[in-house]
């Protein structure tokens, strides 16, 4: 006999979240698996998707940040993505993407973040088909064969995989892809949970001192825990020639060597230039949406010799990573405590309504 | 008995050059030296000086690309930058500027081009002063003490030296920067000085293929001989949505590993990042002036995961590299024939206006 | 009807190759391909292997750089690994390996060439069992499913393919490693052809000046005509101290930037970092197979501030590049010309010999 | 009147100490300087130099690890390296040497640790001549002109600069040229001065798990203070094989990605290089002296396909960032606590000799 589940569903834009109930599949096929969702995280860009800023097809199960137990293994699936075998019981968590490892991106020019192929949980899968459960606001989540599931090792608890989220492993991929010298002065522009988890990178990958701007006392006091030298308000500095002159204040009138955009605000990246030393480097990594052109002036880069990187999303080495120093870190960098908002699946709206509104650090959804 | 000699000088923006006779120095102070002008370049960036769009003082001897013969050395000068002997007669070039070795951008983050205390010959320094010949367009160039003075081998014509000017090593540099892997596909944005030289670097670095985007068809023609494998004309491509489509097309539809923006027009750049492939290098070199600031979307540089780096001027090191390349290359990368348009010292103005009405690859004074 | 083909049989250790038959598969696989073999490449490699230098099993059928004509395509093979459609009759070649892309060293540190699953055609795989054809020294070659194929350019001869060899892809992934910067002095030691790709990858990465030392007056011929700008005979220097002093005096008393070991012979690498300049790098590229140990002194790595660098092997991306770049630089780098010794696949036995005594640039085995 | 004043001589190699007494200069030249000294660190390195393993001038000072207080300025000297005011009585430390700024080495190819014209304090300025006193076992010591000048922080004691010595800041440097990426694991071969401080900086530049590996169960102690995740002592693992074992078993089975040798013993270099997985990196850090060759099969760079740096020294960027370093990090780093032997400059023989014989962390003179 089919048994249902209850998931949260995304009927239309900026309309309250739906409860509804879809079957399970009868049978997990060969390489995949069905997970009893543990706790579901929500993302900022849940938010946007919620908002219609991102062009998806409904209805959706959104939640790509996930944790849960394994209940049925497919055929095959005897390990996960680090070779540790994989049972009945286990703790997983996953990447919410998965690579052709084929194609020009993914095998000529080694970015597989930007296969085409790639489609996302919680956002890329209209839940009206079967498997249905393909988003994290659900009872129950379907892995597709080739999803990077990653066992969660017994010392590590799922409040810390979920309080880091997604914004842990962008974090770990764009700090890759910019580099942090040992010693250099970081600032990190956002204190959202991607500026958090920049920090948190960037502190521990070698920065010297490193600076916070952001908003809101709830999130500078977790800046000041997890490292940050100085913790700027912007309520404080509201002027952006302010928060510039803060800057170059505490690198000796230089400016940084490397400044973090974790805003998604495009002014904040003219701004973030000016807060570069010359020769200093620029991540832009806010932007996963689209939030409209701004007026800036390329001459900066000329000018100030800067280097500008790029950094989308994130490959499952890093998620791996991400596991590793989580689980070797939860003193110094206590994402658990991230966690300042938990809610019933019945309650996945105003779940979602706490992180549009900036309330919780972090906001996340029990469905057991 | 103290000599006299000539120079063309700018003594009001966009106003004719004036014939100036000056004083030499009686005698030239230790380690410097005192060079009779044999060639004096003009570059794109005297254009806009005279029309006063940096901020400079006045009057000012123009010229920072220039070859002369040591006619006097100052006690202690006996060798050049390279350690080779320096002798009275010897033909010689040198970089404009000079940084100071010791400061923060110098010594401790290693890079010179920012320098505080640099101060261009041809730009920075009043000609009202003694020692007065400080600039190219003159009979004579006093080279004050600590200048990078390079003896040129009897093998290479003072015209491949000023047929490159200072744009080969603003490309060397920039290219050094921004990384060419072998065989990458590069694009470059422009058939100015700065484009030519950036071919001639991208070409001779590796790259497999080369796309030159640019106007005038004796410029397009030079950059076909210079080994481009596509000269694209904009006149046959008006808009920029054709331009970008011709580079995918050429580029399998993925777009270019490496773009170098040689033009200095904001748009330029927001074009030029569309040229990219996912993943790619987009280089901002033409940006010398400040052109003012453009409507521009940051999320192309998250979205299509780029590297964006900025060059400025050049290190002595490069105009060391930039003439044995001159020397070894006469035949591939022919620069001597950029040399359309000669001129006396006393024409300087009318060789100013051919390069600023692009009439011109390189115009040249030749004030012996 | 079962068809049968030849094949030339190594069974037993520095014993003449055996002419074999066996029988073709009746049918290719899912993802497979027959292919009729038209070039087969004798790499120095197998002579080791024949010489039973390297563990391998027996019996097999040598040959590991083959171009050849698909004469069927198993279901669900379209493209090749470019993409490009293949179908029967196209002239292919392909990776002689193939790895796994999900282990440790292929997922996560992204050294695909020591996946551990990696095995190659020509060498790893025994004869006697179907589908027999995994070598090139035969009428046809099976390529199981997961082959990296290539489709070969029109106008690119088998003739440059073969005679590039696995040496090129050698050579272009051992430089993508080292990296040679814009400028650079490299030496290539040696004068096989791994030294002979080394030097035409290396003089068109944007190497300045380029010295070969090698053996042998028709490879040093070679090596003029590939654009070495000095091609040094070891038979004239045959003092390790002579070699040093000669790259010394050609590089300004230094040594150079670069050096490139293509010899296999340990020796050659405690003179090689001998050749560096303090601060450069070293490539030791030239052995595959264990030479033995040699007597050296680490603290020339501390005292010059070395770089050393190993590669192994190659991946796909770079034999897809050595195809492009064969294909447009057959006049300035005429791999074809190496093809010295041809021989039909009854002469198999001799054409090793000949590569065995060094008596040929390149010998090939024509099986048509 | 001319004052006098004492310092300990090694006037012949293995022989003792001899207490002397030179005039102090009557005038401090322009640009240099005078320093009472505080703390002279003993480094291994004066042990070789005693030993006469290094080809240096007798009779010398010795002692190139120095903290003083400045008691008279040249003219001119108005700052320190990093441009901050100096005074006399400031406590100061400086780098041992000088690079020249202009050579080949210094300008060229950036490697000014490879300047010919360096000459260290306390090994390569014999005594008997004037100003005498340019090594750190003495009341005073001289410090000429050009010498790189760094002002110590009020909140940093002299132990700490001291307690990590010129260890430090050549771990920095190699650290640096090596580059460890955010989470490599990292082993550490050696526990002497440089093993922990190449501990420290891992550590601290984002190394996921740190293996030391080394002797004596006082600096294994340090190591955990430090944060090795494993400090294995040598007498519980005597083979080679044994610990190769170890460093897999701790690291998944495939060795660690970074290894940096800090011991100085050539076999230890062999030994290392299996403790890299394969792609991994190796540092040869610990062989500033000549130790002799070792028999070693270069094969395993190719086959491993590793990458070995060396690293020479450090430069003054690189005691700016140690001081740096120190100031922010005695809690976590205390490398005051290295101080365990403490003598006065009568006693300096003594120190040697605890030194010699590995009885201390780190022995310091005071000769205040």
């Amino acid at each position: 006999m089919t048994q249902i589940a209850h998931a949260a569903v995304l009927e239309s834009f900026n309309a309250p979240l739906a409860m509804r109930t879809y079957p399970l599949p009868d049978q997990v096929e060969p390489g995949a698996a069905l997970v009893k969702t543990e706790l579901a995280g929500i993302c900022g860009t849940d938010v946007h998707l919620w908002k219609g800023q991102l062009p998806i097809g409904l209805p959706v199960i959104l939640g790509h940040e996930t944790v849960g137990t394994i209940v049925e293994l497919g055929a095959g699936l005897e390990t996960d993505w680090s070779g540790k075998p994989l049972k009945v019981g286990n703790r997983v968590t996953w990447n919410s993407t998965t690579s052709c490892g084929r194609c020009y991106y993914c095998a000529e020019k080694r970015q597989p973040t930007r296969c085409p192929e790639r489609r996302a949980y919680g956002i890329g899968y209209r839940c009206d088909q079967p498997p249905h459960f393909l988003g994290g606001y659900a009872e129950y989540h379907y892995l597709r064969p080739r999803t990077h599931i990653f066992k969660i090792p017994p010392d590590l608890p799922a409040e810390s995989v979920i309080g880091a989220g997604c914004a842990l492993i962008t974090a770990i991929h764009g700090v890759e892809r910019t580099g942090i010298a040992w010693g250099d002065n970081v600032v990190v522009q956002g204190s959202g949970p991607v500026g958090i988890a920049g920090l948190a990178v960037a502190r521990s990958a070698g920065a010297g001192r490193v600076i916070l701007i952001g908003g809101q006392e709830h999130r500078l006091k977790i800046a000041s825990e997890f490292g940050a030298d100085h913790a700027l308000d912007i309520a404080q500095l509201p002027s952006s020639a302010d928060r510039i002159a803060a800057v170059r204040e505490l690198t000796g009138g230089y400016g940084a060597d490397v400044v973090l955009e974790c805003v998604g605000i495009p002014n904040a990246v003219v701004e973030g230039m000016e807060m570069c030393r010359d020769g200093g480097k620029y991540l832009i990594l806010g932007h996963y949406c689209d939030a409209g052109p701004v007026a800036w002036n390329p001459q900066v880069v000329t000018r100030k010799q800067l280097q500008v990187f790029g950094s989308w999303s994130s490959e499952p080495r890093h998620l791996k990573a991400a596991l590793e120093f989580l689980r070797a870190n939860q003193t110094r960098f206590p994402f658990a405590r991230m966690l300042t908002h938990r809610f019933s699946l019945h309650q996945a709206d105003e779940a979602l309504r706490t992180t549009a509104e900036w309330q919780s650090a972090k906001s996340v959804i029990m469905p057991g």
